[in-house]
């Protein structure tokens, strides 16, 4: 049996004998008993196992090591120890896999970055295992979120030909012998017939889908073959891109915050333990910090508003704030604490922002937004898209693009064109913000980062 | 409005006054009145929409063209036409976004084949209506399968720097300029400083994650760099791939089981007009197929009694059937008439399985299963892993494998090792037997194939 329906019906099992699989976390042995500290995952809290003289093989057992598997039949008995209303009085313990001394995850405190050098033990870590339930959880919260309202879950392609928005920062994808090469490429050998790269997003495609299906969404892996490494950057991270027809900038501020709100609700409902665990160890104030998002009203202000805000202030920026440019780090941080809460500023300078956005009648400006968040920065970046076709295919021109390789694309706005919009979020940033931890190195499993693939 | 909230509550709504969006699928414009065949893409029912002389702009409505978009306000009414029961009685429509004469996708039969060179269009005809809209809820009810069971969903790497499985199948990812490269290459300058290539099976990382939480599934995508351009191959494919700690071969199948039927009921019970459509249009038997599937037990025989059934039968097989030897389709559906249902088949011959299956002690066979199933052939592929360390390094030394590269997949069996099972399951098999569609082409939405990476 597995610990999460133990615990889940321990009422049930109580006074009743039980046997269960995991693997030691601690021991500790003494003369008469011994203590072991046992999971096998499926819960953040670990059961404690009592076995003493009366247990079979007593002597054997305490010889028992930190990781190695086990299995326990015993009875499941009210415990009088702290942290824990259960535990388990083993009748037999039996060594499944024995563990050498050298085991690398001894219990006692690991920085992150060795852990990183052991990624395929560091899961079993207190630290891992909150972080990763916590990523899955929050993965079908979304799910639930979009299916919920009638959202058609989209698989965007991931190899792609066309290379429009990550110019220079794609990975090309080939079956060509490269070291065979002798500097002639022929893409007619390729394995497509063309040069293919990995996509750095799903949304031209997801546009498709929105003009079929009115919801859509996509839940996939993107890439960026971009050389920084900082702690927020990672070349294959996951994404969620929603593009809705028949809704404008406000209808798409509506969903951000009534998506972002149910998202961090259902984590702290299903993962109580984990939460808690963040907030304890990881970040304090954690649990404050997301009980607060859930009743806040998210303000909505134009970037140029936002300008003014800056100027206005006595603060000292690094950046000076201007109209028409990208606003800074130091100015998010700012507006968010100037407006006590998560801010939606919309309307930026369009020469900053990606060709597809609805263009403003100030011919200055486009129909963008970005979610700023208290002690997260910017979580989501979204648009309303040009659904002019002229308007489109003029700003193209305007950025020298390829119009014939976006030729559906643009054919969008030429059969039954319609309002529409979108936006993208970060899985890793959402987690990072959900669990407090940094880097996000240590919200992916296995993380790809520039000089690093390993496992 | 959307269209899905409108059907929902048509009670709610009926004669009251409603706003919609969406496309006209169809026009029958007549002396007195029309009628739109409308559909927003939320539901597979389309509304239908009347309009006559009363309605605002009488003349210009009747000139109205298919694949336009449109905004109507009207009155829900009950409908004495044929097929549906309400319909919207408008009193004014609005065109958004016209649609040429010449949209391709006119209201007529199209062949699948064509309508794969509008891709970008074909999510708007019905079939592919069905098609994406169970490829989405079939998504969401594996995952709340696995979310409801207490495992923990996994993000496996894509792109990846070993290649155990894939040999000579993989696609390279590179950020070298190999149209500059002279015969030689220098991997260390490539971006992660070493060779690297997509992904075939996140199963070995899938592995690392069952030791640390018991109960993992990853579902994401994989690649095949396979020249094969049959009906069943594609380039780029979703996966899942469950994987459990303290589950030997027969527990694994009892979780196939359950999960496949929970898969097949669920879509019935959410796609109900999409499965009449297959059931209709594509595949006549299909609900009673899948029906019967829910209702089956599922046969569980070992390789050597399948060859001894197939060696027995009086039938002609182009291949004759062989103990220690793989079997083929027309084998395959033999088996599955025989038993009258789907087949569970174990104990491999070792040498046609991969290198982590657990060995028998006959030391010919492993202890693999394959999912046969009536109509869909091989759905499933799993085994029970081998946990024991020496045999597992003497089978990898047997196949002249690179022991460094999987140190960390070794040192799973030597770190507390366990008992562990998991499967793969293709998500576009599945797809193709949920919905009778029997090209994969027709169930990716921009399926990659080899010699072509459209849109």
């Amino acid at each position: 049996m597995f610990l999460d329906e133990v615990f889940a019906k321990k009422d049930e099992f109580l006074n009743k004998e039980i046997t269960v699989h995991g693997w030691i976390r601690n021991h500790r042995a003494q003369k008469e008993f011994g203590f072991l500290d046992f999971s096998d995952g499926t819960t953040m809290e670990h059961l404690q196992i009592v076995y003493d003289k009366d247990t079979a093989d007593f002597s054997h057992l305490q010889s028992l090591r930190v990781g190695s598997s086990i299995q326990v039949t015993g009875v499941l008995v009210k415990s009088e120890g702290k942290g824990q209303d259960v535990e388990l009085k083993a009748k037999e313990v039996q060594l499944l896999g024995d563990c050498p001394e050298d085991y690398p995850l001894q219990p006692k405190k690991h920085t992150r970055e060795f852990l990183r050098t052991i990624g395929y033990l560091r899961p079993r870590a207190n630290l891992f295992q909150a972080v990763f339930r916590v990523r899955s959880v929050a993965a079908q919260a979304i799910h639930e979120y979009f299916q919920s309202h009638g959202y058609v879950y989209f698989h965007a392609p991931l190899i792609t030909a066309s290379d429009c928005e990550g110019a220079g920062e794609m990975f090309q994808v080939t079956t060509l012998p490269i070291e065979e090469l002798k500097g002639k490429v022929d893409y007619k050998k390729d394995f497509f017939g063309k040069r293919t790269s990995l996509t750095v997003s799903g949304q031209l495609q997801a546009e498709t889908f929105a003009t079929a299906f009115s919801k859509v969404y996509t839940f996939g892996p993107t890439f960026r073959a971009e050389n920084s490494n900082t702690k927020t950057h990672a070349s294959e991270f996951w994404m969620i891109e929603p593009e809705i027809a028949f809704c404008d900038l406000e209808g798409l501020m509506d969903i951000e915050e009534e998506m972002l709100k149910f998202v961090v609700s259902y984590v702290l409902e299903h993962c109580p333990k984990e939460m808690e665990f963040f907030d304890k160890f990881v970040e304090k104030g954690l649990l404050d910090k997301l009980h607060k998002l859930i009743d806040s009203k998210f303000t909505r202000v134009t970037h140029e508003e936002v300008i003014t805000i800056l100027k206005n202030s006595k603060e000292k920026f690094e950046y000076t704030p201007e109209y028409g440019e990208d606003i800074q780090k130091e100015h998010e941080k700012y507006i968010t604490e100037y407006f006590q809460g998560p801010v939606f500023i919309t309307d930026w300078p369009k020469d900053i922002k990606a060709f597809y956005m609805k263009q403003n009648e100030d011919g200055k400006t486009v129909r963008a937004v970005d979610l700023e968040v208290p002690g997260a920065g910017e979580l989501m970046g979204g648009s309303q898209r040009e659904e002019d076709m002229d308007k489109l295919i003029c700003r193209m021109d305007e950025l020298h693009m390829d119009k014939e390789e976006l030729d559906w694309y643009i054919n969008l706005r030429k059969y039954g064109t319609c309002v529409h919009s979108g936006f993208g979020m970060g899985f890793e940033r959402l987690l990072i913000y959900l669990t407090g931890v940094e880097n996000i190195r240590d919200v992916i499993p296995y993380p790809r980062v520039p000089g690093s693939c390993e496992f």
